[in-house]
């Protein structure tokens, strides 16, 4: 049971979903600002590897509706689909992923604790591993983003299923309509 | 100097208002949640008891820009002004406010640390102060969303002018002309 009345069945809108139905107005632009983030035209980060920035704070924030739900988006996104989404949230540095977004999830970690932990030092590494100011830009508003999210999801004290499943049918809904388009105001 | 090459003088845009600048895209809806959440029309929280919430909340998160501009925001439509702003962040538990806003506040506190923070207790106290699901609700995204606007500011390394006179400015603009219309897209 969320900490109040959504006016809903939890079951039926598990997680961020409750919430976005109970207050369209706020909906809209948290919808508006998951979509620039992460499924807008981007030169060189793919929907995959934003998801994946997503599902990695999710899951340093413990927040497991929000990890398991951009884990299956970034699977279903990746070429490797979940194997290396685990990987990820397991040990970063031993994840078989390029150095650049090794770098560019190590500010997002930092950016996790607080935005003063990012240090020039972890800006120059993601850049000379071939980071591009917009890359970094991106990256600490995704991961400042579910810093927001998480908080928003678990401080409502929301249902987060056990069922991957769900996660799963929730992912290709998204991924085929967008965040704005998935449902009504309860796509996320 | 901040992490990346906004493409602007600092100076001139300090703060949020440099990236929101530099990325457009992403300044739309981080505009419209501001305005959504601190300065719509609401049934029952004021836009300087929600400015309030925000300021509180950056103070925790020490996010310097933050923590002045919205304590502006805040002392520019409450009746006691920047005293009483000054006296919630210094300490809450003393501050001359009312036992609903004190209460809303320490929920506030609670998403500051992790949503896991929020308790049923805490709710409990809020509604037994007479607040509402919305007052909760909206309480809960305000301080969830600091935590974003902070890392933000602040994993981006943006400038903090140490000048109150200038916060006072931004504040009268955005009091004026809302969040989307203080300036091309860097009004926060």
């Amino acid at each position: 049971m969320a900490h109040i009345d959504l006016g809903l069945d939890e079951r039926a809108y598990p997680g961020i979903r409750g919430p976005m139905r109970f207050r369209p107005e706020t909906a809209r632009p948290l919808n508006g600002l998951a979509e620039a983030l992460l499924r807008a035209p981007h030169p060189t980060l793919s929907p995959g590897e934003r998801e994946l920035v997503a599902a990695y704070v999710s899951g340093l924030n413990e927040c497991r509706f929000c990890c398991a739900s951009h884990s299956a988006l970034a699977a279903a996104q990746l070429p490797s689909g979940m194997a290396l989404v685990e990987q990820v949230c397991a040990d970063l540095a031993t994840a078989e992923i390029g150095e650049k977004l090794r770098a560019l999830l190590r500010i997002a970690a930092a950016v996790q604790r607080s935005g003063r932990d990012v240090t020039a030092e972890l800006v120059a590494e993601a850049r000379a591993a071939g980071a591009t100011d917009l890359e970094v830009h991106d990256v600490v508003l995704i991961a400042a983003a579910f810093c927001m999210f998480n908080r928003y999801v678990d401080g409502l004290g929301t249902l987060a299923p056990d069922d991957p499943a769900s996660h799963e049918i929730a992912a290709k809904r998204i991924v085929q309509h967008g965040y704005r388009n998935a449902g009504q105001c309860s796509a996320l």
